[in-house]
Parts: C-alpha cells; structure tokens; sequence
C-alpha cells in the first residue's frame, strides 16, 4: 500500500463522523513577537485531547469484521492508546493497551475510562515490544503501530488538509516529530492539495533522531533522551522516515527551555491547554524568527493531555 | 440615570468594535457530570483576557472629549485595571491605575503594556480609595469604579446579551458574585432580553458578603476574605445591590477545595485557561446538581489572567 490523494480523502471520510472539526486559532500579541501570522490548529480540543485519534480511528475503523472480532493491542505513553481504545469502544471491540509504568495519570484514567485493559511495563522500546508480542500472540489482537503504519498516517493526514481547507494560503506549515507519524500525513497532505507550501519539522533536542535519520538515510536513534516533549521521544519508522526524507524542507531542534517559553506564551496569550510536544513547533518559529517573518504560518496543537500535577515544574519562577 | 433595554443596547453597540464575539463551548464529559447541559461563554478568550473591558470600555467611550482630557484612574486588582488602561489608549488619553502591591505580576505586566501609569498601595480597600483620591486631586482625571458605576453595569450587561443570543432558551444562568457589575448586567439582560431564564450567583465562602447583604438589604462585609477567587473579594456597591437583591434567585455558596475541583476539570477536559474567580460558578452547579438536572444552563467563564507560578499552589497532589 501506499498513500494517494484518494487514500487520505477516503480516511478523512471514514473517521469524520466520530471527531471534532477543530478551530484555527491566531493570537495578535504572538504575531507580533513571531513577526508573522500563525494559524494555530487546535487539536487539544479534538476527541480524546488530541489529534491521535485520527490515525487510530482510521486504522480500526478500516478493519473487516474478521480482524475485528479479536480486539486490537497497541504500546503507547498516552494518545495514541487513548485513541485505540475510544476506536475499539466504537466499533465494540476489546483494546487491549501496553503503557509505559510512568505514563501521566490522567492518559491512563482516560484509557481507563474508554473501557480497554492496560498492561503496564518498564518506559522502554524493548519493554513495550515485548509486553504487546505477548497480548497478541495470547489473544489474536490486531497491533495497530502508533505511526509506522499507512493507516494511521492516512488519518493523521487529515488534520493538515482540514487546516489548509480553513487557510489555503498559507507559505509554510511546522509540525513535531516523534514517530514521524503526523508530520509524513502533514507532508503528504500537503504535497498533494497545497504544494506551494514549505513543511518544517520541529524536534527537541533531547531526542534529536529525525535529524540525523534523515541525514544519513537510515532510522538512528537520537544520541541521549531527555526532553519534557514526552510524545516525542520515539525514532522514525520504516514506513516514515521515506516519506519525511522525500519531502521535509529541513528539521528545527529546540531546547526544553524554548519549549517552556512557547507554553508560557500560549498559556498566558491564548489561554489554552497545550502539551509540551505541541509546542516545539511554536518554539520552533520563535528560534528561528528569520524564516518566518512575513509569512503565513500553520501550526498544529497536538495535544492537550497533560498532567496537572507537573504544571509546577514547567513554570516555576 | 437608570438602566433601560435601550442603555444596554447602545451599549454593546458601542463597545463592540473593540472586542471579540466569544465562543459558547460546550463539553459532553462535564455535562454527563453534572446532569445537565452547561453552556460556558468563554470570555477567558476576550481582549485583556476578561469581560472587564466590556465594562470599561462602555464608561470610557462614554465620555465627553472634555471629560477625557485629564485623563482615567481607577483602582483595581487586575482585570479592570487593564479594562481602563486598554480603554483609554483606544481614545488617546492617560490612564491612572492604583494596583494592590500583591496584584498578579501578569496583570501588572498586562497594565503597563498598554501604557498606563500605576501606583502601588497596600492590599486593602482604604488604601486603594485614598491613593486614588490623591490622584484624581492632583490630575483632574475621570474616575471609573469597578463596578459600582451605571456605564460599567451597562457594559457588563452585554455579556449575558450575546450569551442568551447564541443560546436563546436558557433555563440558568449563573453569574459569579465580587462587587456585583458583572451580576447586575447579567440580571438586567435576562430582565429585559430573557425573563423565563433564572439566574444564581456564586460566591466563595471565603468572601460571603453578597449573601448577607441581600439577607440585610444592606452592604455587609463578608465575616472573613480567605478565597482563591481573587477577583470576588470586594463588597456589593450602593447600585449593584438593589438590582441584585430585586432579581437574583438565590446565593449560592462555595469553597475553595470546589473551586479547584472546577477548576482541574475545566482544564483537563476543556483544555482551557480560567481564573479561579471564573469557576465559582461551575462549582456552585456541581455542588447542587439537584437545581441544574436535566436544565440548560449558561455560566460566563469571566477571565484567564492567571499568575501560572500559582498554579502548583491549586493542582498539588
């Protein structure tokens, strides 16, 4: 399979009724310290808290009955298991969710409350692999990979196609990358319905994998992980990385302190709820004023599931 | 002067090229929670990041040019200081604003970013009135109260208008209580626009004068001021208590553990910013679910200037 204009039509088709139409946000102060004009998508308020639930719900919904009937499995620190889990509640299936022991309380209360049973293990690649290899080979689930997987990229497209139907012109669209999975829909949707538009990548520096993957062609895991961009902690995937290789302008890396200040921004500016990893685009832009200026533009809000008790680390004075 | 639909009309009227026409948000989880339909007017989404500016707005650009010219002064606690600082550079005079020395550092920030002049004084009534008096002695200028001030009550009473123009068959609205602007202009609007639809205020214990004023019939301190709802804190005036005492329904009394309820699920669950002062109204609904079942009910989220260093004091665990 590959992904064509059709598929990401079909796939916005086919989850449209189950989410939200999510505003496009501007904020005047912020324009004026950017320089530019930003259009701010704000999948905070999508259903579940974030734009995950596009893919996920893409990717069940896509299922025959007889792939189905044994419930769908997948590893995740937050969204995407909240997306897998509303998905299986919707067609009535089981979800069965492998989460890292240290996930934010309030993602797991979430998959909690969607009805799916959670297997927690050690917050590594290796640990979650091997928890999720044991569901599946128990209960004959389905695995629905958080972003290397067509289906999930075909929905995550539709966030950037929803947002260039609301903002046709805009010059230059920055979305995170973690997995890779929404910034290959973002760029497909974009190569394919707006190619004028430029498409950056924003990366923390505590997990700078898609720079260099992209650098020497192949997935390389970044050189140490630490950022509080937590849903963007993951390296590319095979399915990704080509896509991202193929058509990203260029990836912007931003230290945890930028991120901080983009938050603050946001917060006190726009008075919306956004999770660090949503916000390493508008730091992005804030590092780099000289390629934005006097331009157009759009930037995705993730995400909004954070967890309170950690609002004092991020803004202590 | 007293207020007529017409004092209300022309007061949107004018005041509305200056502010945003914020959105009605609703949200399933919190509805399912409290039993009913809540409609939340998101005036945290409004200039100077609350309703204030309705208010100051209406009695600034009320004033004749020779009224103007020495300038506005007022004394305030945040939101109306801003309301007067952004008033009066839109009609090209000077603003004179007496803060408590323990205001928001956000709103400090806020109040001087639009040019006005403050002074400092000690966080109490006297010292607010004194220091203000000093100032409009020594500069002639026009001196617009918080609340107690008809053109204020007038502009606050758009709030509920377009409230009640997105969702015109209310059952509730509930209003918080301080000084009692916003209260009475939400009375006078569903007086004149939408006699059918009830309206309850909202108070913190810690600041319970409203509820024995109306008792009295008289301005009552509140027995002790403890609350986080730092913007209810000031007594009823001599104009906004007879309005509220004619047409509120009931008082309705909460504590702070209630408003940090409100608080953590308007913020996980709407991903949106409010002041503790804005959600006294949402925790008066949950606190006496048995009023609000199976009712549509309009609460005005009233503002977002929020000091984030303060909110590890709110969400600790």
């Amino acid at each position: 399979m590959t992904i064509s204009p059709q598929t990401i039509l079909e796939a916005h088709s086919r989850i449209q009724p189950f989410i939200h139409r999510t505003p496009v946000l501007t904020n005047q102060t912020i324009d004026e310290i950017a320089g530019g004009k930003l259009f701010f998508k704000c999948e905070n308020f999508q259903k579940i808290g974030a734009f995950k639930i596009r893919g996920g719900l893409n990717a069940v919904l896509s299922l025959t009955s007889d792939k189905l009937k044994n419930g769908v499995a997948t590893h995740s620190s937050g969204n995407h298991a909240q997306a897998i889990a509303f998905a299986a509640r919707q067609v009535g299936t089981r979800a069965f969710i492998v989460m890292p022991d240290n996930s934010p309380k309030v993602k797991v209360d979430a998959v909690k409350g969607y009805g799916a049973e959670i297997t927690f293990c050690e917050p590594n690649q290796q640990a979650r692999e091997s928890a999720l290899q044991e569901i599946v080979d128990r209960t004959g689930a389905e695995f629905v990979h958080p972003y290397n997987d067509f289906r999930v990229i075909a929905g995550q497209a539709s966030c950037a196609k929803e947002l260039l139907e609301e903002v046709p012109d805009l010059d230059i669209i920055v979305a995170p990358v973690g997995g890779g999975g929404l910034l290959s829909g973002t760029l497909l949707s974009v190569h394919f319905f707006s190619p004028q538009t430029i498409v950056f990548a924003a990366e923390p520096e505590g997990a700078a994998d898609a720079v260099l993957s992209i650098r020497s062609g192949k997935i390389e895991k970044a050189p140490f992980v630490k950022t509080i961009a937590d849903g963007l902690q993951t390296s590319l995937g095979d399915k990704t990385l080509p896509i991202i290789k193929d058509h990203v302008k260029d990836v912007l890396l931003v230290s945890d302190e930028e991120i901080k200040s983009a938050m603050r921004l946001v917060y006190e500016r726009m008075k919306i709820i956004a999770e660090p990893s949503s916000l390493v685009t508008l730091a992005a832009i804030l590092r780099n004023k000289e390629l934005f200026a006097r331009k157009k533009t759009g930037l995705i809000i993730t995400g909004g599931n954070i967890d309170l008790a950690r609002l004092s680390d991020w803004f202590a004075n």
